[in-house]
């Protein structure tokens, strides 16, 4: 393949590979011949799976474990590979045999879920762990972002009672700073203050419930750091 | 618990925790109370999978993906993470309510198990992958090297052969060099060529073939890695 083709697709991982070969074993659908990505993609996905658990356990401190594992399948399933893999154009870098090339093998779901599992496994036997984090994290942002938290199980104000519950604290309080703007538009100020943890945060929102819910959003992450 | 018992623990683990509460909670059972140790514990059993999986990946360059896949399965599963916690001692330090302890829950296999994967979690958490990845490598070296090649699914000789027609690439040339030592405890030592990779390696062995083996199993190494 041309080297500025790769490199259009390094451009679009956001990694750049001291092994080459290692790329193109990524990209090579076992149709075409060995070395091709079916060892590697065993290894991406597992990767994948880390990386990902890390980050929902991260982002959702009040999440229980099977509420975490149905997220996470929903974010390492084929459809959202196929999805990042169609945003990276990666069915342009695909190599096919013959037969998946007439038949269409490079808009295959499974064949790019599985080239983009692959090259996250390119990456980590490269460059180690922290740089397929990365690389991975970039491209899930958008899926990330799309998790809504009331699907994603418990609202913050529910995990976060939880969570002081189980340390055997008393609970949060809630109070209205500011109400700002006209009826039809108005900004809501909350604080919410944990005062045995000497933890006081604000969160704005369009109504008295979303700001209390951002204010115990962030106090969530502040005691997860903890 | 006293800070000498975990202290203990921490030994047979080698690693020191940098947050105690950490190590705490990766020991306590959801029966004694919150924090409890199983959202940790989707972390740490991500964690391992993952190591697991880098690890066969290298040791067994010959393997496909469905061997892998079965060899992970086989070191991640309740049966082995219980027979490693009891060499940890690891029921000595678990934290359970009143009803686990009076049913014997320190001994429960799933207990034991879902505690070991916890730690893995809690040593990512707090000081990331290789950290992790160097203590469950120690712990699993038994486990590794009591791996039988040929349950691992192809020896090296086929596997190796099957690496090279992928390839299409004749055939390795076994040469035998010099036989030692007495007849009841010979020692052979066998030369297996590449001739088109310009690859040369010795092997030795107890017969003319674990020999020839010894060496393929080589070839196949330096071959994954380039």
């Amino acid at each position: 393949m041309r080297t500025e083709r790769l490199e259009r697709l390094e451009r679009a991982l956001g990694h750049t590979f001291l092994r080459r070969e290692l790329l193109q074993q990524a990209v090579t659908h076992r149709s075409y011949g060995t070395p091709h990505n079916e060892r590697i993609e065993f290894l991406g996905d597992s990767v994948l799976n880390c990386v990902i658990a890390a980050r929902l356990f991260e982002l959702f401190p009040g999440l229980r474990e099977g509420e975490l594992s149905r997220l996470r399948a929903n974010l390492v399933r084929q459809e959202t590979l196929f999805a990042i893999a169609q945003e990276l154009t990666l069915g342009n870098y695909l190599r096919l045999g013959e037969g998946e090339l007439k038949s269409g093998g490079f808009r295959r779901p499974s064949i790019l879920a599985d080239a983009l599992e692959a090259l996250f496994g390119a990456i980590f036997l490269e460059a180690g762990f922290e740089a397929a984090r990365s690389v991975i994290l970039r491209l899930y942002d958008a899926q990330f972002k799309a998790i809504d938290p009331r699907q994603a199980g418990k609202d913050p104000k529910t995990a976060l009672q939880e969570i002081l519950q189980g340390r055997r604290l008393a609970l949060p309080q809630y109070v209205l700073l500011t109400t700002r703007g006209e009826a039809h538009a108005q900004e809501f100020e909350v604080e919410c203050r944990v005062a045995e943890l000497d933890v006081c945060v604000r969160g704005i929102g369009s109504s008295r419930r979303s700001a209390e819910q951002e204010a115990a959003q962030q106090v969530c992450r502040i005691l997860d750091g903890r």
